[in-house]
């Protein structure tokens, strides 16, 4: 060790410049992903893929190399005041994910999800289970073994260790309270909202064509009022929609359908919940330290939800978004008025694919993976009986049967991209976003009228101070009991549901 | 060194691995500096100039380790195969041009040349010379001390040293007789050429507006046809327009002007040129080593200039393309004729403007900025000085005298941002293109009657197995004498100018 690095305070020092590198090479992978998916021509697949998979390992070697681990041993988080002492910790946790696992396994695993996640392309298309279940046999041998490896250093179930690994601090005996909660409390709702659903009436939906300028030009306008700052960020079109890019380089996609404006425009409203959060993270000289990262999946989470489900399906901003939306396509008529609109936007239907769900059922389709992921992982189900237990459990908890599995257990690329311990946040981040919002407008009562006037100031400074600015300063938890006064719990979810989907 | 590296055929083979590393990084900083000029929002400015220098580092700490040099003393090019030799003399060269430099120098000179080019957009805006003096005088003072150690380490001239730099293997002794015989010849062929247009009568010009999707929809039309590969590349906009990218990903910009598509056409063929010999680099396993790149700037020009000057500016080319600009925006009259479009395509000028001139009075601006910029290295020549020589040079070359310095020594970025040693390419790559062309047109009689008909298979087939194919496996000048039977002249420029121009 050098002498710069031999007492506790140059250690850390030399961390936080280590850390900054990994960041910033972390944000050219995102310029590069943003990159594939929205503008690379098919032929530099390959060429491409070697770029991302050298950062990768350039990374990965700063990361493991022995210096590092000089480095976390000499710095001692006693010396430091409270920001630096957090940051040190989350350094040691980002280095323990990343050490623990043999490289000989990182790269088995990375190769079986590859050729799982092709093979799946076409299996979901041919609906043929049994021609992806090999692969998905092996990447879940492989990632059984990570779980392994990964709960016996970091002192976790293996479950947990997976579950970590996307949403720091995230445990099973978190989730398990209110997803049973949740799975007792939704099917009598659901029940009651559809029978309510039914007695309103039949639909009046808007008939398109809707021209894509016009979509694209009118998320822009409702971005704006909401707080996206085009000068540090853009909207492109990618096949699926994503938050990307880089540092103060926040960028944002959707598609569109020429003959339904409806779903583009609050999808681009969700991923503008993401985006303001990359955007709101603390400034210099944490925003490329661990500490100034985003705090996981279920708070990035609560951010896109809370702005699509609690700020921009609500009444108050259809009735803002309502004329836009008229003189943006030259449209009127009833479809287009807030009654009609607010109806579309908070349909409800018992349907057999998680992302097309409404939030009423989304968190049974989350639920029902939730259970099975962790069957798998506890070695309690086999792979090949999947679809059997998917189409039972489809029945217990939505009370619909899919026809076949491209409807059923192979709808989603996320298992078959070695992807376990990710679903359960959609619904944390639900529940977080519900109790959020109710505290943001119960604190301030600015923000309901700005809401309803296009301006989404008061909302996003509270945000900004409650969440946003704390990076990854506290756990999801104790970031949620600072801004709301409990931790998460079902409350604020099931009277939001209750409200707006039985006016109760 | 590990056991791997202790003998010469692994010693090189790891290199192999090594160099492969740094040309995927500089892949990377491809596709991140064609996204700054095309698509990065203003605010990520600072942040990006992170990720690029963060990516410059991490190649300069690679290519300046001891491990590299080790390897490179340990490789023994006497064991190994003709291209593996010649790549191993490459790394060689680059890893000297790297190391020459002490790092203190790199990062001032760096400096240096971001302020003076700051100070420069200002500067030139306001035809202040004076307000940029200090700049440049730093920025020459750096650039001196950069091509003295160059010159002690790689055994050459300064300003050879600088050259070597932008174009290995290219001297002043090569370029001194050719620039001479231009210098005598070209003055005279003005004169004549300009009588000739001026006898000839006014042009008739076409009158926009010509919208600009019209002009991108008609430039893709004539890339597709030149040959260029929409499946490994691209076609937008930038202010400043360029070919880059990365492997199997060749993006070029172009910008367009409303008023007038004739430049942009032009301007799109050139970087196509550029483009194609991109996409024609050797393939695998050289594509991603020192010799599968291009082979230096003089090289890289002569393609765009061949395609552009020698075959699209030809009456043969404008022929076929006379048509396709009609229906492209719908218009007729004699504007759009062949005859007209030649004229326009070939006209002549005393100008002020490098990047306007025509292909006549081209060389004659860059053997100014040559003997210019040679004494200036060899001190023979005061920055202060500049603009009372570069007027004087103006009116014994060309004629005319700028009326400010704004359209004297202000008008190009290059000393301003230290690159000295550049300029004598462009007229290089005139004269390499005008001798390719005429071999190539002499040794495949289907190529003119291709071009005439936009069928640019057997050009590009032509240079690609004579050109593009060998990367840098040869000298500039030995690929030339390969494909043509001898080394650099003017003969083959001079018959093409006296043959377009004077119809002799």
């Amino acid at each position: 060790m050098s002498a710069e690095t031999s007492n506790s305070g140059g250690a850390y020092k030399v961390l936080e410049q280590r850390f900054h590198r990994l960041s910033v090479l972390d944000q050219v992978g995102g310029i590069l992903h943003w990159d594939q998916a929205v503008i690379m021509p098919d032929g530099a697949a390959a060429a491409r893929a070697e770029q991302v998979s050298t950062l990768s390992v350039l990374s990965h070697e700063l990361m493991t190399g022995p210096e590092m681990a000089d480095l976390l041993a000499a710095a001692d988080e006693a010396a430091l005041e409270d920001w630096p002492a957090a940051n040190l910790a989350l350094m040691r946790r980002q280095h323990a994910h990343q050490t623990a696992v043999p490289a000989d396994l990182v790269a088995a695993r990375s190769k079986a999800c590859s050729a799982c996640e092709m093979a799946w392309r076409a299996a979901r298309k041919d609906g043929d289970f049994a021609a992806v279940l090999p692969y998905l046999r092996e990447v879940v041998r492989l990632t059984r073994e990570m779980a392994q490896v990964k709960a016996a250093a970091l002192g976790l179930s293996p479950y947990d260790a997976l579950l970590d690994g996307y949403d720091p601090g995230n445990r099973a005996e978190l989730i398990d309270p209110v997803f049973a909660d949740l799975a007792g409390f939704l099917p009598g709702l659901l029940d009651d909202v559809l029978a309510r659903q039914s007695a309103a009436g039949p639909l009046t939906v808007p008939q398109g064509p809707f021209p894509i300028d016009s979509q694209a030009a009118l998320g822009r306008r409702l971005m704006q009022a909401v707080g996206f700052d085009f000068n540090r960020g853009r909207l492109d079109v990618s096949i699926h929609p994503f938050c990307g890019g880089a540092t103060d380089d926040v960028r944002i996609t959707t598609r569109y359908d020429e003959a339904d404006f409806t779903q583009s425009l609050m999808g681009v409203l969700h991923e503008t919940g993401h985006a303001l959060y990359e955007l709101g993270r603390p400034g210099d000289p944490w925003r490329n330290q661990p500490i100034g990262e985003a705090r996981g999946m279920t708070v990035h989470e609560s951010q896109s939800l809370l702005m699509e489900m609690q700020a921009c399906r609500s009444r108050d901003f259809l009735h803002y978004a309502a004329p836009l939306i008229r003189e943006a396509f030259g449209v009127e008529g009833p479809a287009y008025e807030v009654d009609a609109l607010q109806r579309l936007y908070t349909r409800v239907s018992r349907g057999f694919i998680r992302v097309d769900a409404d939030e009423v059922t989304y968190p049974l389709h989350v639920i029902l993976r939730y259970r099975l992921e962790r069957a798998i992982i506890a070695g309690d189900l086999e792979v090949a009986d999947l679809p059997g237990v998917w189409n039972e459990g489809m029945r217990e908890l939505l009370g619909v049967v899919p026809p076949n599995d491209r409807l059923g257990c192979l709808q989603d690329i996320h298992w078959y991209d070695g992807a376990i311990g990710y679903f359960p946040t959609y619904t944390l981040g639900a529940l977080m976003a519900a109790q959020l919002f109710a505290a943001a407008t119960e604190q301030d009562s600015d923000i309901l009228p700005g809401i309803a006037r296009g301006d989404f100031v008061p909302l996003v400074a509270w945000l900004r101070v409650n969440i946003h600015a704390h990076g990854s300063r506290y756990s999801a938890d104790e970031l949620l009991t600072r801004a709301t006064g409990a931790p998460l719990g079902t409350a604020a979810f099931k009277a939001h549901l209750q409200r707006r989907y039985l006016g109760s």
